[in-house]
């Protein structure tokens, strides 16, 4: 062979092309696509549009899945406010490279320049930053992790538990969505809202109330020009990246919405596709590693299937 | 306070102008900014010209520091087609969301289209996925990490390292540069590189010949434009990132070069301020997660002082 072969090159990694095993070979193991693929359509659920937020940006729609059973009233506050068109015409104004964007009123805090709240827009919240951990599923990761007790998934969210203290909380993942606020814990509204875009900054869990996750299009965050250094607040206002709208799904007629499935965390084929990724024997891989993080886990989406 | 201020929100996390203190108020611990001010120049490290690769695109230089210690093979083949000129007109064709960016010859694979490799470039290496952790100092943290026994910093390195084997390894946190291969361990030979742009895909670790990491431009890496699911690679051509060159910078006349300087991983100094880091405690933080994990951990470079 004559060199790696670009197309070829890290082919097995995270793929979910397996490529053709010999026929006279028994496979390996069932890479986490062919899992994913004989998957009941019962393990999969639809997202709820009442809960759904869709981010027009001028590249493509971000799909953000809220989180009404970690921050109720968060998330009831960015529905008033969505509902009310309050991004609308806001701005991105922050990418801080392998940490955040962050996007809301750049001018909210100048006097005569801040954008009015929707009518019914609550301007106090308590701090969301936990919830009791009864009452809610939670799967287990068997994985050590160096910032809680416990982790693994709650509603398709990964999150963290503690016994000691009964509560569990949403970890700063990559796509998850959290409420920016000040130094008081009851700072925030929702109005001001960072995405994870970098290695999961998990010292900021507990620490902020997470409010949802990007589903779809964290590629369109991800990709959004950096600002200086040290924290991506623009500094040129033109280099922020305009909001045409954010609504809610529910807020569209169906045809205009994206239809769109996850894997239920609290399936068999999710936590058969999580050890496969744990454990993964194929060509390639010649040592399993024998762990996972929580925030590498896929939490895997598909279009939602036509019905028959 | 009207709302949750986008200048603040978020002000003290990963900040390095920390904001300033009431003066009657003790400052409740050094900030890691104020502890890299402090640290005397001997804590700071010069990058040798002889191992740092510039990357030259469109919008900017990448720079890359080889780890000649860890892969020297590779490392010797990298320098040989930099000075050979393989990569210059080239490109990135490859950008996988959350995962890697990959670049070198997007054609190697094609017969009569693949780019030669400049005079004395070694067709076939030996994997270098561990070396020996005798002969080399290890900084080690005491943080827990699920991938490996023990984690650290060796030569300003991210590296593990497995009392049990004697074997040391750099770990795939953002910013490294490894060689991309086929399936057979030995098919790398440092033309086609990928780097981590997204939560450390710790599973690779030791299963490929990491080649260095970026240390200054990773914000024009990370910003690529997202190729196609699953893998990144792009299907039109016409995206691919063009690839001016890649040269030494022992290459350049010192004009040309950008005066870096890493802070030392065995410094009093980097010790100091990744302590201050786990436990955090200021106006914002207020549970320090006590924890850090080896991604996560900054490793700090400035623009080489003037001499006095």
């Amino acid at each position: 062979m004559r060199r790696a072969l670009p197309a070829a090159v890290l082919l097995t990694l995270l793929c979910t092309n397996a490529p053709a095993q010999d026929a006279a070979a028994p496979p390996k193991t069932r890479t986490p696509q062919a899992i994913l693929d004989a998957a009941p359509a019962s393990a999969w659920r639809d997202l709820d549009p009442a809960n759904t937020l869709y981010m027009e940006l001028p590249d493509g729609r971000v799909i953000i899945e809220l989180a009404p059973d970690f921050a109720p009233q968060h998330v009831a506050n960015i529905k008033t406010m969505a509902r009310g068109g309050f991004w609308d015409g806001l701005t991105v104004y922050r990418s801080q490279d392998n940490f955040v964007v962050q996007f809301g009123d750049a001018e909210g805090e100048e006097a005569g320049k801040a954008k009015p709240y929707p009518s019914g827009t609550r301007t106090h919240l308590p701090a969301e930053f936990t919830r009791s951990a009864d009452g809610i599923r939670f799967d287990r990761l068997p994985d050590s992790d160096g910032w809680a007790p416990q982790v693994g998934f709650a509603d398709g969210f990964p999150v963290a538990r503690d016994p000691a203290t009964g509560r569990m909380w949403i970890t700063h993942c990559y796509g998850v969505v959290g409420a920016g606020r000040n130094n008081a814990p009851d700072s925030s509204i929702g109005a001001e809202l960072y995405v994870v875009i970098g290695q999961a900054p998990r010292a900021l869990d507990h620490q902020l109330t997470v409010v949802g996750r990007v589903v779809k299009g964290m590629e369109l965050l991800s990709t959004i020009r950096r600002g200086p250094p040290p924290m991506g607040f623009y500094t040129d206002t033109a280099q922020r990246t305009p909001i045409l709208s954010i609504k809610l799904a529910s807020q569209l007629p169906v045809a205009q919405r994206t239809p769109l499935q996850l894997l239920r965390t609290d399936s068999q084929a999710f936590a058969e596709a999580t050890e496969a990724r744990r454990n993964r024997r194929d060509d390639f891989y010649t040592q399993p590693p024998g762990h996972i993080d929580l925030c590498g886990v896929p939490l895997p989406v598909r279009p939602t299937p036509k019905a028959p």
